[in-house]
């Protein structure tokens, strides 16, 4: 591109090339697949980008990402309120809820502690989390990514609840179902086999 | 996502996943780091897709985009305009200057003739491109794809251009056969220009 320069599309292609996973040559076919599009449709995704932004904020109770006062799972009247899974993002909440079983509510912590990254404790949601323990709730299942970070989170985390009288487990550790035995790492066949239960 | 809703998120996710090469987990992934933007980061990357629809538009001589009058290559003065090189998108533009080696003008056609996809001569820009041959005018280099289409293309428009005193060339076959000149290697195009044709 020595010499020529269209600035609003050099604009265009910057931002998609600044989004995770784009590279140049795909942030230039975005680009132009935008210029591509009619007048309505470059509108339209225009006004999701800023839409989204503006009307998604933090459910009140649980932290996840919501359009209303409180979300989806925490106005519904058919969830288990005794049983809170305690996740590190709202993708992960999306997650839980594909898989389909878990009838209970939510707390998203908006990521791990993390003492390289200068992520502690007070960064997160757990002020929220240790607010909404009351004797209604039983169980505190800690779903937070099977990584060090993760695992340092859950560690920390059951310290500050069991003193409250609540349950506190992590989920379980093992092979990936339809996964190869093959390909498992060590560490995750130790923990396949501490936990073996019996059939 | 049984019963858990975000509409401005699903909407989002709708608008990524309509871009080409985008799927449903990618489109997932840059909604979500579209909600970890600032407001501010968020604005502008609304501002630069409706700002790059509604400033980039045909350059007059030669069709390529531009967001002035004539697009830079038409507008400099250090360009041999006895040179026209006919490509079929503006992508092709970008992918020939940054081999770096040529020196004339463009013409964008913004497509090729493709009677499967019902496109004729009538759909391109070939009226535009045979008002701009005069006695100044004394090559016209086919760089379009080395395709089925991008073939008949060229040889549709040589059979136009040569009746009217212009010599007619091809882009040599370095380029790949079948592939497509938006991803060939800046080599390959320098090659393939050094090698033209007379048609």
């Amino acid at each position: 591109m020595a010499q020529y320069h269209v600035p609003p599309l050099e604009r265009l292609v910057e931002k998609f090339e600044s989004l995770p996973g784009i590279g140049h040559k795909s942030a230039q076919r975005l680009a132009y697949h935008v210029l591509d599009m009619t007048a309505a449709e470059a509108k339209s995704f225009a006004d999701a980008i800023t839409q989204a932004h503006e009307t998604i904020h933090m459910c009140s109770l649980c932290c996840n990402l919501t359009d209303g006062e409180l979300c989806p799972v925490c106005r519904s009247d058919t969830r288990d309120r005794s049983l809170i899974c305690v996740v590190e993002e709202p993708k992960d909440v999306f997650a839980i809820e594909r898989a389909g079983d878990y009838c209970g509510l939510y707390h998203v912590l908006h990521g791990a502690i993390s003492p390289l990254s200068g992520i502690g404790p007070d960064q997160l949601k757990i002020k929220e989390l240790l607010a909404r323990i009351d004797d209604s709730v039983e169980e505190v299942i800690m779903a937070t990514n099977p990584t060090v970070e993760g695992e340092a989170t859950a560690m920390y985390l059951s310290r500050l609840l069991k003193p409250l009288g609540v349950k506190v487990t992590r989920l379980a550790y093992g092979i990936p179902v339809g996964g190869d035995l093959e390909y498992a790492d060590e560490v995750t066949l130790q923990r396949a086999m501490e936990g073996r239960q019996e059939l």
